[in-house]
């Protein structure tokens, strides 16, 4: 897509740290990271998010996935890995992409990373989870 | 597994709002929700990590990941959504899971979500592009 970042990371056009890539699959370094070492992961066909992403290629994407967390782990002796997809919200460039995020114990990420809130019932649990399963 | 929480709540042991499941895998809801309505998916077998996660496993696992964030999008009439899996590190049962959590622009979750550091150099930057290329 002519005005899509990432199109541009993997035409060439826009220069980015390669990590790996295959025929269908680039992984490069996310300029701005959570943590040094933090690599995204994309499809070089625009895909605008996992939604979108095909039936065949969700396999093969996620098994490049795989193969980068363990590569972040191991490369960076790292304590763990994040792996995270933003589909539409807070997604900053609209071609899907998935960060691998090497995580340390005692990194600082925990205590504001996960907020939570809680159920009111176990009837409105029940019913949230009823609603979605009549959507899969 | 014999103390693995997920595993007690694949086998019926533990009870859990069950979203939907295939043969291989269970979805069902966070008891405490980043946002209500967000979703859990694990294989029913007991797998630790995303790493562990077998190379045949990994298509049609994802797939269902996929459908669950079709539908917590669409049934929850949700702006998007995060998903994402800790890997060890915040990783609070070690029985791999994935978070599909439904996103709303302006829920607050943006400011705080993704802290960001910077690499000291274009040199420091290409160190580590090739340090985690090497273990792909």
């Amino acid at each position: 897509m002519a005005d899509c970042v990432f199109c541009k990371v993997v035409a060439g056009e826009s220069p980015a740290f390669v990590v790996g890539s295959t025929d269908a699959f680039l992984a490069f370094l996310d300029t701005r990271p959570v943590f040094k070492g933090h690599v995204l992961v994309v499809p070089r066909d625009h895909v605008g998010t996992l939604s979108d992403l095909s039936g065949e290629t969700v396999g093969p994407y996620f098994t490049f996935v795989q193969r980068l967390a363990v590569a972040v782990e191991s490369t960076l002796a790292a304590g763990g890995t994040f792996v995270a997809i933003n589909n539409k919200v807070s997604q900053s460039v609209p071609h899907l992409h998935t960060h691998v995020v090497p995580r340390t114990k005692g990194d600082g990420l925990r205590g504001f990373f996960w907020p939570r809130t809680k159920y009111a019932s176990d009837e409105e649990a029940a019913s949230y989870a009823e609603r979605i399963g009549k959507g899969l």
